[in-house]
């Protein structure tokens, strides 16, 4: 059964960082000992490489295996790469499910191997029939350790075979899985109807059939999703023929969840959930290299409409100092289309019916605004420069560009999708791309037109 | 006890929409019964005010209560505005706890008073109850519907009530709440121990003593984290005498992380998770107006920058080309180093021990990068433009401004919650200012001086 953990202290890391510092390792594994596994791993991560190790010395060696799924895989890759065979193996030897899935799918294959050979076979199996499983599928968030009883025993053959069993039940038990005598799921029976019904009752009369349960292929969101839907701790996993693999239970959605909150975070950062707060430089300066490259292109493309307008921008220099006006407020309001649009396909809420509706409610709030801030750029135009040509034209652009931003803002996360291109990764890159373009072009290219 | 819902078909709302447009009542309500009320919901937030409330009518009544708390605010308002006072009240009578808060919160007060009165007193005192403690506490989030056994009594006794009250439990009711004579929480009792004790065992002796209690108070945040380091499905809220108030159920902190995966869409944008796909045009222009206005001023200070070099951009037009590359540049950068810095700060791994090391890391990445891209950029602009010391100051400008990013995207953040500001509202903005008025003021600032 789990223990108790109170929350830690908010300057718990100031604590360890000083007590890392004056070598107080007595104190530190005490203060180890009182906290949970995943507030371990989150002051692991909180340091620099050194102290990192040094603070992973200090932990007791019984705790290892519970630290390690909680942390995230290039911080975790720092910890295991300096881990022996021995220590590895025991530590791996403590998890099930897809805690230890997490683990030993980031370990090379040269490890996993011997570590492997190294644990008891029936451990190895169980470990084998998890890793079979893909990725991001229900059968990796499943845990084997489940109760289930036959549907044509009493209630008296359950309550005495819990007896016999002594030990606790694994955590959000309020159920028992029901099966037939070839192991095919029927149903669940909850502990209160145990207590409440007569022992000479027949499970089958009492379980409730109408539960849900998944094929280990089910993708984890839409586990989440189901757990969202119904108030329920637990879900079945049963094979194609409906025979009961596992159950997963509600912890492991809260952790998925969880992980959305960081996806959303970092998405379109170039960022990636996994990365490391105190990552070698060179590895952080290659990923985050390659997005700025990515953007030094959308850049230079901006920059050659720019190229393009050479004479009016010599003979005008105001239109210089005013142009990043029209190309940044574009962006910021098409990156809040882009931003409405791509949380409403998330959840789901965009068909061919109301995309119109959208792209024409997004285009009238985008005129509204576009002639709101062109009176008020052009003011300021007109009190800075005096001139009228250029008050007039950055008015304009003002409005085509907001224009312009409200339609890629529904238009681009939606083609993006088509081509199977993850919205959020990419969106604001090719949305800025078309508000930087499209300001630079009208602006420009009216001024040419009309004040040259 | 809570129904069995399937996962909705992808495309639903496409039938939903057509369904609508040819009037097919029958069939919209046949399945509207099938699925999940949050879809329904999903479902409603999806249409344009006229659909919607055209979907709201056609919508069973006995669902609309479990509908309500499921639509965000805003959109919730279109539909409860057309809402009778007696259609509300009967919708409202089906609601408990943090639903019923919600919806109840959001109604103007000349409407929630006569509501009130028209439900009966038992139901009311508890409603007066949960609207006491403040939103986003524990105790808006907690059930009142909860099962309590004295610590003294046999299970035997416990057994036979369990029996008598013939219904089924609540949800994740894998244990009791356990409380002295005069209702003080004592711990908690497994259904599990129920069944494998002998009956004669009294309550006290097999009880867990460990579990945690906490107050109505505590913010939801907390909440949260308690139920993702201990392996419950509940846990015992009681007030300041520790007297047992109910419980917070694992259902409520779904929903709750599940609004900061919304939130973290939503920051940074000037959007707010409440706002409705389809509010009305004018609302959401004003909302999004006042974004763009805080954006503009931003805008037109890095504008000022550029007007201060007339003279430079007047004699040289390859500055005004290239000059928006590197404040680009430095800008997502920037955003780079600040995500993982509020990242990092939300989840508490920042303290004064490790910032200097986070900023030291921070700019040896900077530096790496804007060396790289600084020969990227420098060699494009050498080919195009042909000119050396344009080559030079760009090479220079775009190296300083990404060391620029780096040390703005920790300070910031940091400096904005010194400040009590959410850094991950407005951060961004603060930052991609900097990097505009670095880029510039470097960028033209040297071409002033070495160039001209």
């Amino acid at each position: 059964m789990d223990s108790y953990y109170p929350s830690p202290a908010p300057d718990l890391l100031t604590w360890v960082i000083a007590d890392l510092h004056h070598q107080r390792s007595a104190e530190l594994q005490q203060t180890l000992l009182d906290i949970h596994p995943q507030d371990i791993a989150a002051l692991l991560e909180a340091l620099p490489l050194e102290q990192r190790l040094q603070l992973w010395e200090i932990t007791p060696t019984a705790l290892h295996g519970e630290i390690l799924p909680w942390i995230h895989d290039e911080a975790r890759a720092t910890i295991i790469n300096r881990m022996a065979q021995s220590e590895l193996a025991a530590a791996v030897s403590q998890l099930e499910g897809s805690d230890l899935a997490t683990v030993l799918e980031e370990l090379p294959p040269q490890t996993v191997e011997p570590l492997l050979e190294s644990l008891d076979e029936d451990y190895r199996r169980r470990i084998t029939q998890t890793l079979a499983f893909e990725e991001g599928s229900a059968g990796r968030l499943m845990s084997t350790e489940l109760l289930s009883v036959r549907a044509n025993v009493t209630l008296a053959v359950v309550t005495r075979w819990l007896r016999r069993r002594h030990t606790t039940l694994p955590p959000y038990s309020d159920t028992l899985m029901v099966t037939d005598a070839d192991g095919h799921y029927c149903g669940t029976l909850t502990l209160a109807s145990i207590i409440t019904s007569p022992p000479e009752t027949v499970v089958a009369e009492i379980m409730e059939t109408h539960r849900e349960s998944i094929l280990p292929n089910l993708p984890e969101r839409e586990v989440a999703g189901l757990f969202k839907r119904q108030t329920i701790a637990a879900v079945a996993v049963v094979d194609s023929d409906g025979r009961l693999l596992g159950r997963v239970t509600v912890d492991e959605v809260l952790s998925l969840i969880e992980e959305e909150v960081d996806e959303a975070w970092l998405k379109g950062t170039g960022l990636d959930e996994e990365a490391d707060l105190f990552a070698p430089v060179w590895s952080s300066a290659r990923r985050r290299g390659l997005w700025l490259g990515i953007n030094l292109i959308t850049v230079f493309m901006a920059a050659w409409v720019i190229g393009r307008f050479e004479q009016a921008l010599d003979e005008i220099v105001a239109l210089a100092v005013l142009m990043p006006v029209v190309a940044s407020m574009g962006g910021i309001a098409g990156s809040q289309t882009l931003t409405l649009t791509i949380r409403a396909m998330a959840l789901n809420q965009l068909a061919s019916g109301n995309i119109r509706w959208l792209t024409m409610k997004e285009l009238a709030v985008g005129a509204i605004n576009g002639l709101l801030w062109a009176a008020v750029v052009a003011l300021v135009a007109y009190l800075w420069f005096g001139n009228s040509g250029i008050t007039l034209i950055i008015a304009i652009s003002m409005l085509l560009n907001l224009l312009a931003a409200a339609l890629s803002g529904v238009i681009v996360p939606l083609t993006l999708k088509r081509l199977h291109i993850d919205p959020a990764l990419s969106g604001a890159v090719i949305l800025t791309t078309v508000t930087d373009i499209v300001g630079f072009l009208t602006f420009l290219g009216l001024a040419t037109l009309l004040l040259l």
